[in-house]
């Protein structure tokens, strides 16, 4: 089986997992819940899981207490594309294909969709510290997810990049945003899976360090994206970012370094990677995959 | 001295814990850093990080792992009041006599300030696994904390009233808005501060049941108050409830019988807690002004 067969059974084991954490829609709020299972359901590329499980393979994890965790981080990164997608952000109407989460149950539920989400991600995290006999590495796990998520995470990135929108941004900005917003939550994915396997403290440093790379990479090819395929290939309009005014990568520092620096830093992931002296092939396959991908 | 003098001296002293926790406001997320402290500074009653404190003490509890989570559950409040506020939920434009949040800062830093002072809650919170020697305590408070925060809490009861903005309420539906929507966070309150100081599982079983009854008791003094006070003495305008055509328990029982609940249930939550066989009488103290209280 090569590596993309592999991918798509992987990615369907994955949905299951987390499905299998998704909240029933029952009772007075079954709507917010509704809301909230409607927008993991829309799909993505399950990359966070994935990445997550991998990394817990890599260390010898063999357990199940790394699944409420991978359902967490998937939850998290829906909740904040719901709120990213609201009027008030950048008000988008469709996504994946279909309406976004404000457009199909309206403003004020798709606040309370990703707070509830963002929330529910927490509490089924929680879940594994009555499935392994090492809770301390789940609350060390538990603490790390908000670490990564909050303001000085995800959710400080996304914070920057609202600011700047319309503006134009300087390169050490640029960073920034991408170490957080993109990088964040992938290197809580990695890290996570590395300590609940028992990987040690200058593992957990490298894994660290991967993940990072790895979403700076993950990032910038999303900027050559938009300029290089097309709406069919891509799923979404294709020039959004010059439409936008917006800077990236791209724009600072061309087309050509792009895809030249896009490269390097993925085969430098991927040396941090094998720093830590244990093979996951799936697992490099993956990340190669993710930086010559053309969606 | 008499426990308003008490009260006035403790609530001082939960400012100031709430005050070491808050994020430093520096760096590229400088914005939302202090749209963030400026909503948890503008006041009020700091009544959830009282009574896990004063519930802490009940049981003996004398560490300082307590006041991470006196600062998380303030927070967790002042978020879910930050999204309250906004255009697409209430509209309301001044809290406790200050701009509210998005007036301030903008719409879209409303949002991501509620968002990350919600996750900044928790990763406050992880603070105290390294300050306890009972690592297993403080990360089932996490959990908990994520429990009576989320959809089958405090942000389920919100969705619920939302939903019903403009719609005749029964009975058993304001029950459960007035359960979760304000009950479900001060039986965390309550219940964090007895976990946290080794609390037996029936006691922290009657914990959460005094903890429901003084909620219930104060939302229903809440309602009482919108139609007996005056704005200068509540400090926002009263008969707002009739304005806004919104059910509540003095329009579905009368204010008799509201006024003799509110008594009832009270001292019902009074009862529950002597089942304990503790005393702290400023607890006890505490749970009566709120009831009686004038503002």
């Amino acid at each position: 089986m090569n590596a993309k067969e592999q991918l798509k059974i992987y990615t369907e084991e994955v949905e299951a997992v987390i499905e299998k954490y998704l909240p029933a829609e029952e009772g007075h709020q079954k709507t917010v819940l509704e809301a909230m299972d409607y927008s993991v359901r829309a799909g993505g590329k399950r990359l966070r899981p994935l990445l997550m499980r991998e990394t817990y393979r890599l260390f010898g994890g063999n357990g199940s207490e790394v699944e409420p965790f991978m359902a967490a981080i998937e939850m998290i990164h829906t909740s904040s594309l719901i709120h990213d997608d609201l009027p008030c952000m950048d008000n988008d109407t469709l996504r994946r294909g279909v309406p976004t989460t404000w457009v199909k149950y309206g403003y004020d539920m798709a606040v309370l969709a990703g707070d509830g989400l963002m929330i529910y991600a927490f509490e089924t995290a929680a879940k594994a510290l009555s499935m392994t006999e090492n809770k301390e590495r789940a609350a060390r796990c538990m603490g790390l997810l908000a670490e990564k998520t909050g303001i000085y995470g995800m959710i400080g990135g996304q914070t920057v990049d609202v600011e700047l929108t319309n503006k134009p941004i300087p390169k050490d900005k640029l960073d920034f945003i991408y170490r957080l917003k993109t990088g964040a939550l992938l290197e809580a994915s990695m890290m996570i899976g590395a300590i609940l396997a028992g990987a040690g403290e200058e593992d957990i440093k490298a894994i660290e360090r991967t993940a990072s790379l790895v979403g700076l990479a993950f990032q910038i090819q999303d900027d050559i994206l938009d300029v290089t395929s097309s709406p069919e290939m891509l799923g979404k309009p294709v020039l959004s970012d010059e439409k936008n005014n917006k800077t990236t990568y791209v724009t600072l520092e061309g087309l050509e370094k792009a895809q030249k620096d896009v490269e390097e830093i993925s085969a430098k992931a991927v040396d941090e990677l094998h720093s830590v002296g244990r093979t996951n092939e799936f697992l490099e396959e993956l990340i190669k995959m993710l930086v010559t991908r053309k969606k």
